[in-house]
């Protein structure tokens, strides 16, 4: 049996929502592993810590310095993937001495996750397996107590890191959305929100499921910077009986 | 301490991916329902079975005989209120008796699913909370070994049971997608996904992380009936670094 490189969805905040698999597979993980800001603990580790083998061995993966850089420099995604191929490495090193890795994500790992990028780095050459997670979405509509597509509806879930007018086209359709990664550009969104007449259905969610959670109607958060996890919910139609 | 209706989402199929708070919850559960077929045991109670309170009553809430009837027919949409309004009634009756009642639902029960009408019915005469769950398509993309959404990545979630120009324009941005309740729709999605020029990118997947898991390339597979629950995954840009 070969050693597995374990990709593991932690869920969106609330220790309770990770799975029984990745409960049990985080309580005998020998080798763990997290993305994070440098200096911080990281979302994925603070979640994941109640359920961690106190005797696994753990390895930090900071993230490099590049928030000064756009990411539309080349060399903002040299960086990054020099920092990912490092973190393989790393990973990869352990596998091979016949130990199984654990990666925590928080949310699921497949949906904006920066575990893709092991993933296609490893998947070829190790045995990895995938254990999906409750989406940060999820818990957010879940706690915001807002039903998000019924019958025939669309949901689009997109990043508010786009330019407007590319939010525009994606909102247009006018039916249940999701706006993920926040942060910076919630002054950018308010506007497209605004203009195509979306702004009153819209709910902000912050930290969804943790005990500092703040879901309330967008119209009533100003228009200071967000967590970059934090998003915004637009139900699709309401009152369908 | 008014009682609790508890809507529960149970996960995609494997047992083990229900979270530890479902799992809390099912395991003390006085009274239980879930939505089934007339003569099916239901995806949602099968899914639930190892994790439920042996000594609780259940409630079987069978779906009306509303197959022959096109759903734009009036009369679908009024037996269908009919049968929630009934629903709704049987599990106020538990919970005005002081009595917690716990609704099973697969995947997300915000995500399509029926539970929505019972939480529209009784949210505001009731003290209701919602468990987020793993959603079936997170399930399967997770088996597929599928990453689907990179960095500015739309994703695109709508049912194939659209019109074929709804489904083409919804799928048009040619970003990631997941193509939802397959079941006699597949020829018809295939037609868009060949003109949009999709298919090649495009795996189907049926019952994911259950025993009976399908998963393979649309290209490989026929144009027979899915099941109602299977669905398409569009994964986004491959090979980002």
């Amino acid at each position: 049996m070969r050693a597995v490189f374990h990709i593991i969805g932690v869920g969106p905040g609330d220790p309770e929502l990770v799975t029984l698999r990745a409960a049990r597979i985080l309580g005998t993980a020998a080798v763990f592993a997290a993305f994070a800001k440098r200096g911080r603990a990281g979302n994925a580790r603070t979640i994941a810590t109640p359920h961690l083998n106190p005797a696994g061995k753990e390895l930090r993966f900071d993230y490099p310095y590049t928030t000064d850089m756009p990411v539309q420099d080349p060399r903002y995604s040299e960086a990054m993937s020099a920092f990912y191929d490092s973190c393989a490495i790393a990973i990869a090193t352990h596998l091979d001495a016949g130990s199984d890795v654990v990666l925590l994500c928080e949310g699921d790992p497949f949906l904006y996750g920066s575990a893709m990028y092991l993933f296609d780095r490893l998947r070829n050459t190790h045995r990895v397996e995938v254990t999906p997670g409750i989406t940060a979405m999820a818990g957010c509509w879940s706690r915001a107590g807002a039903p998000m597509v019924h019958g025939d509806d669309i949901l689009t879930v997109l990043p508010a890191t786009l330019p407007a007018e590319a939010l525009a086209d994606a909102l247009r359709l006018g039916q249940a959305a999701v706006v993920m990664k926040l942060g910076r550009n919630l002054p950018k969104l308010r506007a497209v929100l605004d203009e195509l007449g979306l702004t009153e259905r819209a709910i902000y969610a912050e930290r969804g499921t943790m005990p500092e959670e703040q879901i309330l109607p967008l119209i009533q958060r100003d228009n200071s910077p967000a967590p970059y996890f934090a998003l915004v919910l637009i139900p699709g139609r309401r009152g369908v009986r």
